[in-house]
């Protein structure tokens, strides 16, 4: 029945802010750390809002729940490029799509916003094959592999899109 | 008389914050947003303090004047990746060696805070010839080229250097 769910996309509630946090958490593969971050995001973003934080967020939600999200941002110094800083899809939601339909979200308003391009981080362990693969599908370029760069033995992945 | 400037290595004092922004904006290759963000980092510096602020400042002197600074910090959410994010000298003291005695202060205090890599963004740009030549001369690895990452024409060269 996946394919009857009816997905919302749009900008999160203020009362959305814990679930957005919740997701990142039981993702499984972000540390505390990474976890805390998220968190901090979330309270700059809406604490300043979205242009004054540099912190903009996407969701998806079907009729009862918050099933994902997405947050980039403009690189300060640069004309036109942004940063994927996340996209998390609720472990049980996985394999709809939803995480395809936040990207092209976000894909939409980066280049509404004059975005040229847009880049993603991720790491080279094997927990994050998935995400890689995402954007390997979804055309990134892979520009570099920096070894060790998260920790010793935890590769950066950097990964370029150019929006046409 | 190069050679006899006896030179002074260490932490600026907050008397001299003004004179890092001046000589950020007289190296004559950073746009007014740039040198910006450099008086931002300095005053971050010393309102926080370098380990809150994440930025640290590293300043070479002689006897009349600060020549030079450098500015690094921590990359968040990695265990021991230290961004390079400013090195420069006041143009009419160049080639004598200040960059290469800033970096090499950069470093061993990196390494004493148990940095393992030093990563540094510069342009491609015809203007960061010098700066390019600077990390190539100092064994960083050119770990990346994306091309019009700072604006249409102008390319990241992304430098990694692993410290021993």
């Amino acid at each position: 029945m996946n394919s009857s769910i009816a997905l919302e996309i749009g900008v999160p509630e203020a009362g959305e802010a814990e679930r957005i946090v919740a997701i990142a958490r039981h993702a499984g593969v972000f540390s505390p750390e990474e976890v805390d971050t998220v968190h901090e995001l979330v309270q700059e973003h809406f604490q300043l809002g979205a242009e004054r934080s540099g912190y903009y967020f996407i969701v998806a939600r079907d009729e009862r729940d918050l099933l994902g999200f997405a947050c980039y941002g403009p690189r300060p110094l640069t004309l036109g490029t942004f940063d994927l800083y996340w996209i998390v899809v609720a472990p049980r939601v996985g394999q709809r799509g939803i995480g395809t339909t936040l990207l092209e979200r976000v894909m939409h308003d980066v280049r509404a916003a004059g975005g040229r391009l847009l880049v993603a981080e991720t790491s080279g362990l094997p927990d994050y094959l998935p995400a890689r693969e995402f954007y390997d599908r979804h055309s990134f370029r892979r520009a570099a592999r920096i070894a060790d760069f998260y920790a010793p033995g935890d590769d950066l992945v950097l990964f370029v899109k150019r929006l046409g």
